[in-house]
């Protein structure tokens, strides 16, 4: 019998798939569930993308041209020049998800064994992006204690090696919810010169940025058109994850040639989804002021309930829809799991994703949960009732 | 400035691209050109799938399961029990495309260095993928003497070595439209079992058969349950290119426990197009009679132009709808540029693929094209009569 690849047993399983039958059992039992562990939002899609799905007007639906349909690249231009961000739409190749883009960026800039060096806590899967590309991932960790800002850029220049091709952020950040801040991303930009690295940042969360703050891009960054490659999204930005549309943008016409290449040997992304993205454009202003509205007092209901919990830290991110607490637990993967198999409050129980599945470095954010706050303020209150009742009762309490 | 990688470097420009300025030329001076060189059928979608997206009824578009919305494997699975294959939901991972399914299949089953065998003229993408996962083809030649048959079993056993893990065809062909016969995927059977190896198989164009021909799938053969992983499509299938939903196909549990982890990490396939393609189910059997009969029409056309013309050879394929023909020409590439920068009858010109592109051998099908047949009979009629002309006035003639 043929052997599987190598890469294939090094692909990782979601540590939030692990738990996916324990809540299906407890489901089973009459437990009601509320997921806290997932990135997809319950906001409803803008109507004038499901409108432009009600009025397709096609004959045949076709391959679109291999870096996504020209009028919707002209648009996302104008969106990031709105946004103070000069791009052509020959900077931008569509892909299936912000997901492809990462691939093509790793397949086009680094080569097998080369590094990315990623701030950890990060979005897990990275991992399987790398492990596709052959190249390796070097984590440098945030701490809770300073809300997971930016690690000294010491640390960053500890684990430079010959090896090392690029720095990876991910702004406003998944899993911490933490929003760099513009001071934070000239150091980057410093070290990125400095050591003539790519700077990959995926910006996927850019909409949601809470209390007055905004987002800075990289694309901002004086003087490094040639070194940033960035990610984005319409998934979480239009609460539209399933029409598998990102994009890879550069100004570094060598990347953007290079990974047309990939682009094209996969034809086409997805012409249904950017036919409904491109109409996005017609979504009125009011969406988001309502969306970040929302997802504020989501964030507040959250952030104020895990603080008081005895024994329980939690930072008060000014971004993304995610918060990472640290729990007065022993092992996050056991109690995730307990919540699900062992435990309820009145008839109620909690998923949520295990920290250790967004560190690299062994053994770390073992007593931390990434908490997704995508659900209504008084699901989310029952949420943490549950959590308070659970962090009492269960047995891998430490205080 | 940071460099790009050697993948990136390595992989080709698509021999029918680097057309492309040349074919916009030919328009800018008011030829009209007739394509050949796509693999985008302008048959309409059905209109199953474009009622499926006026009635689309959603409030957010939502992720899918990894491995494709459960309903529309289940409706897969029927559709295969219809034609003699029994399979069940969980052998199924739909991707975007069956583009994504083969890269799956190449980094879930080879690794790095590992060889695929492949007959030659293949479809110029396989080059793409086995770049992406740092695979290797070696190509087996197979000649439009015997209307590009199966090369004899011996010759795969010549280049089999221990870097040999996988065979991979195209059933019905890309580019040549040879139909195997199960004769010959027999003698495919043996020698996977001999050695050890996967069986890919990419079937997109399955419907696509002639003659009262009928497609045996590899996924019928006796025994190789452990060897064989399919690749299926609703691009060509239902004239849906652009809806990007293919899917990789295996009773091996292995080979999907970890395809199904590469598909983890980019979350999703794109949830319209599933919904699209599942709604097919309800298209009328007439759908593909009517296609069917086009094609042959067209074929027909194709055919029998071509032989009649001085020096061509046209082999009368069984499936698909390619043809590759041999004419009497000194090098395809140059052809294929001088028909639209230098050519033109009675203001028409052709864009063809040149065949040089299909081939991994250096110097194999220099003086070949892929013909697609693509378009109405009376458009194919005048592209003809612009090959029949061209080859008359090419100063590369071969005589």
């Amino acid at each position: 019998m043929p052997q599987i690849s190598q890469k294939g047993r090094m692909m990782p399983e979601s540590p939030i798939r692990k738990l996916v039958p324990y809540a299906d059992q407890a489901k089973k039992r009459g437990i009601k569930v509320y997921h806290l562990n997932i990135g997809q939002p319950d906001i409803p899609t803008p109507q004038s993308m499901i409108d432009a799905m009600h009025q397709l007007d096609v004959g045949v639906i076709e391959y679109s041209h291999s870096a996504g349909i020209l009028s919707y690249r002209e648009q996302m231009c104008g969106y990031y020049a709105d946004h103070g961000i000069k791009l052509t739409p020959d900077q931008i190749i569509v892909g299936a998800g912000a997901s492809e883009a990462i691939l093509f960026a790793f397949q086009t800039c680094l080569n097998p064994g080369d590094e990315i060096i990623v701030p950890e806590p990060f979005y897990a899967n990275y991992n399987g992006f790398a492990i596709s590309a052959g190249v390796n991932i070097r984590p440098i960790t945030s701490y809770i204690e300073s809300g997971f800002a930016l690690p000294p850029i010491e640390e960053f220049e500890k684990v430079i090696s010959p090896a090392t091709r690029a720095i990876m952020i991910c702004n406003p950040n998944n899993p911490t919810g933490y929003l760099y801040s513009k001071d934070e991303l000239e150091l980057l930009r410093s070290i990125v010169l400095k050591y003539n690295l790519f700077l990959f940042a995926d910006e996927v969360y850019r909409e949601f940025c809470y209390d007055g703050s905004s987002h800075f891009s990289v694309m901002n960054l004086e003087g490094l058109d040639r070194n940033v490659v960035l990610f984005v999204s319409v998934s979480k930005r239009y609460s539209a994850c399933g029409l598998r549309v990102g994009a890879l943008i550069s100004r570094n016409e060598e990347v953007i040639a290079t990974a047309l290449k990939f682009a094209q040997a996969r034809l086409s992304p997805p012409s249904l989804g950017q036919i409904a993205a491109q109409a996005a454009a017609n979504t009125p202003p009011s969406y988001f002021t309502d969306v970040i509205q929302e997802y504020v007092m989501r964030r507040d209901v959250v952030v104020q309930a895990l603080n008081q919990m005895e024994g329980v830290v939690c930072p008060n991110p000014r971004g993304a829809f995610y918060v990472t607490a640290k729990l007065p637990i022993d092992d996050c993967d056991t109690f995730c799991q307990w919540l699900l198999d062992s435990f309820s409050h009145e008839n109620q129980t909690v998923m949520l994703a295990p920290a250790s599945g967004f560190y690299s470095t062994p053994g770390a954010g073992k007593n931390e949960v990434r908490i997704s706050y995508v659900l209504k303020v008084d699901d989310l209150k029952n949420a943490m009732a549950c959590i308070e009742q659970a962090i009492r009762e269960y047995p891998g309490r430490v205080v």
